[in-house]
């Protein structure tokens, strides 16, 4: 189902917002008040508008308050972000994301309006420590406080050229194996013949701590 | 196993980063050439300095070399974020990770010898977006390009109230239900007579494509 989507401000963030969404084939209206970045990204979005995120009336023009998504990508001047998402909110607008600076210009937007508030250096400071603090997890995802969905990459001899019914992960480690990855052939819920290689990322679920008992012993 | 982290540079993202790094027991050596910050930020880390990044001889007095991770989280001032990039490694830094304002800057990052770089901002515009394009899914990893796990919540009649043997996702679907939660309660590899509820949350792998599809239908 294509929504339309509404990016103010087209720094990093808002630019790169911009890119995820037109590859995926969605509408995207782009405003900033550089004319020249508008000219230079133009060809990027479905329509490039200069305009500034103050002016009520331009807001209202362009329709904010229709879009199933309006975005406040702006940073930097903190004015501009928090009176944008106020003129968005009220021209109607029902999901509004703002990006924040700092914790108390989080508060501010909340307060103001949005529905949902993005810190992009915070945030991507917890996840680089994340994958700081893991050694062969590539990847995961916390189903709850205690439960992990994980991605390990074989690097240890121990777990190469063993078949899944060897390394018994369910025994050893209490976790299930919900993928193999070789080179670029995935197996979904390998059966216990599947044999694991050097260099093959293996999906593993369970408890957090059972995956980094696994994290700890593929990396000795 | 402990690790020893230095983190040059405490702005958003270099605090962001140490207090994930502390909050997980971990030695973390701060470095910012700001006195004051210094000041503030010493009792969230095992140790904070005031020095100049771009002092090699300051760099060396603290054994920067012999860090198991050292992290140049300065941004703006590009001269200083690649100084202290050439320095640390120089000295003999295994794994140096490097905060990026632009593509540019990412490029000379890397040929001055960074490990890896994070671009804060691009990185979160891209998730953002993903997140924007799923409707119920909370959380996903990308296995491969084709196969991905995804977490989606349960929001739809037709699927609550109803086992996994009547919804058969393998058949309809194509995905395979490796997880689902129930408020806090989470069952791994959940059997045939498992049924969900609305507000569950089901953890499934497959196809991106399929995973997709079923991220549709329980839109509807
Ligand atoms: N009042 C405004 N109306 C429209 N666009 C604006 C306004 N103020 C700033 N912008 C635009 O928002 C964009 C992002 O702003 P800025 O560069 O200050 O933020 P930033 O935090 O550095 O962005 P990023 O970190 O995502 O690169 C810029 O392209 C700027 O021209
Ligand atoms: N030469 C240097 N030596 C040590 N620290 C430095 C040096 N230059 C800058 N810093 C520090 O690095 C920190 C981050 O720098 P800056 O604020 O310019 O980057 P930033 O991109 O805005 O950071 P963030 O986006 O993570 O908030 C600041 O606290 C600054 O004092
Ligand atoms: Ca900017
Ligand atoms: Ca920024
Ligand atoms: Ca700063
Ligand atoms: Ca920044």
């Amino acid at each position: 189902m294509k929504q339309s989507f509404a990016v103010i401000g087209l720094g990093r963030f808002g630019l790169s917002l911009c890119q995820s969404l037109t590859a995926s084939g969605q509408d995207v209206l782009a405003i900033d008040n550089d004319e020249e970045l508008i000219e230079s990204y133009k060809e990027v979005v479905t329509q490039a508008v200069v305009a500034d995120a103050q002016d009520e009336e331009a807001m209202r023009e362009l329709d904010l308050g229709n879009f199933d998504h309006v975005i406040v990508a702006v940073g930097q001047n903190i004015q501009a972000s928090m009176l944008a998402t106020l003129i968005v909110k009220e021209l109607g607008a029902k999901h509004v994301i703002a990006k924040a600076e700092t914790a108390m210009h989080g508060r501010a937007l909340s307060k103001i309006g949005a529905d949902q508030i993005v810190f992009p250096e915070r945030d991507m400071g917890v996840r680089v420590a994340r994958r700081l603090l893991s050694h062969n997890i590539l990847n995961y995802l916390s189903i709850s406080d205690e439960y992990t969905l994980a991605e390990l990459q074989v690097e240890n001899e121990h777990f190469s050229g063993k078949t899944l019914a060897e390394l018994d992960f369910r025994r050893h480690f209490g976790l299930t194996v919900v993928a193999i990855k070789h080179d670029t052939k995935v197996v979904i819920s390998p059966g216990a013949h599947a044999t694991l290689a050097m260099g093959d990322t293996v999906s593993v679920v369970g408890a957090t701590m059972d995956v980094e008992h696994l994290d700890k012993k593929m990396s000795e």
